[in-house]
């Protein structure tokens, strides 16, 4: 009797499954998950980096103050290597892509706002000297490579600035540099390659001290009432593209050095 | 005559370098800008694809339809590999990080927002089956999938799942699955692991048709008129996060494999 009932058991299970694999055919199709559930991010530098260089990116990071330590080598080796500039090339690509389907009105209302440090001039000689950003922040130092006015541009953002002017674009810089930098500013843009810009915007008495994220909105917003359409904005910081009277399309540039809130 | 004038030229330039080199040492400091300028992007496939995918994560790329040829192999490793699941694993500490800082009130109105498909749920053995986003979009082959109600959870999202809840977040999820498939939606969920939620949206009759950022702000600021305060909100699409009623804090899980507006 046991050995009867075991054999139709088997025969029920075998039909079931037989026909549960002809009435859902693609359950054979499907592999297990790939997940590995493992803690390798916990031990690997690597894996850890890469993926905390995604999560700033994003801004799923949030604020942040400085680089975790044992990133250090990953930002250098990021920064001065191919994918940094391939990063920022593709991101142009997608700018200039958008900037194309834009119907230009010609009455000088069509604008686009840059940012300036990491956006058009790269401060990357400056930050090598100073740890990559893994040092704590020194204004004093900073503000000395501001005046020496030797900032590079970045290629591919000065290609981008030329293509949006020769597309009757409305350049306006809007910066978080103060005033009393308006002259080296304007002479470090003028040497890396820029001109013709519509505005040069940068803190004033008034805007001291708000975090970039407000000054920048009022800005943006001013020249919104000035009765300019602000199509596109590029940035490296979060806050140069979030608030308010943000553009129709948003371009963050990479930057894992620092966090401006 | 030439001679002596020569040396004399030669002594002020050296003590014009000194001088330089003393007034201003920074200079000595810093390299040349380490771009290359070259097009290198264009040729090699994983550069270009790991830019691609930066772009597609930070919104750059705005709105595509399906993954670049190119770029199927890398897609593929990345999502099988251990970087889709390290990316996640950050993402959902630094969720939880935020978390943690929430005063909760304790009356249940401390929200988090939780969109399902490649947020809670993975259907990667779907897409495996289907070259990984490649593939155009077939629904009724991917509903049928979803009938299975068999697709894991996202481990990263289940251990951030179980730690909002103990810390007293009520879970609400709104997906852009449809009201008919409420039942299979419960019964995957279920089976993921994933419980006690206070409410699952699904899109119904008069949400047909809107774009996902349309839907689920309406949804989202339908709760908050109901007093909750959306604390955070976990999504793979920009569409789940972007828009109105935004959280306070949005979480951009990865997702290279398709884009919803």
């Amino acid at each position: 009797m046991a050995s009867r009932r075991f054999l139709s058991s088997l025969f029920l299970l075998l039909l079931n499954l037989a026909s549960t694999s002809l009435s859902e055919p693609l359950i054979r199709l499907y592999s297990k998950p790939p997940f590995s559930g493992s803690r390798k991010v916990l031990k690997d530098d690597g894996l850890y980096c890469e993926s905390w260089r995604l999560a700033v990116e994003t801004n799923n990071a949030g604020s942040w103050a400085q680089i975790p330590q044992r990133c250090e080598q990953l930002v250098a080796a990021y920064m001065k290597g191919d994918r940094y500039a391939s990063d920022s090339e593709i991101i142009a690509n997608y700018s200039s892509e958008f900037a194309k389907t834009v119907e230009i009105a010609g009455d000088g209302s069509d604008a686009w706002v840059f940012d300036i440090d990491e956006t058009l001039l790269s401060n990357l000689p400056y930050y090598e000297a100073h740890g990559f950003g893994s040092e704590a922040f020194n204004e004093n130092s900073f503000d000395e490579w501001v005046d020496l006015a030797e900032a590079p541009a970045l290629p591919a953002s000065l290609s981008l600035y030329k293509e949006l002017q020769q597309l009757g674009f409305t350049i306006f810089l809007l910066t978080g540099r103060s005033e009393h930098q308006r002259n080296v500013t304007e002479k470090n843009l003028l040497y890396a390659g820029y001109s013709d810009w519509e505005r040069l915007i940068l803190r004033d008495a008034t805007d001291q001290g708000k975090p970039a994220i407000v000054y920048k909105s009022e800005r943006r917003s001013e020249l919104e009432s000035q009765g300019y359409t602000i199509h596109g904005s590029s940035g490296d910081q979060w806050s140069d593209l979030l608030g308010f009277a943000i553009a129709k399309r948003s371009f963050k540039i990479p930057n894992p050095m620092y966090y401006i809130s």
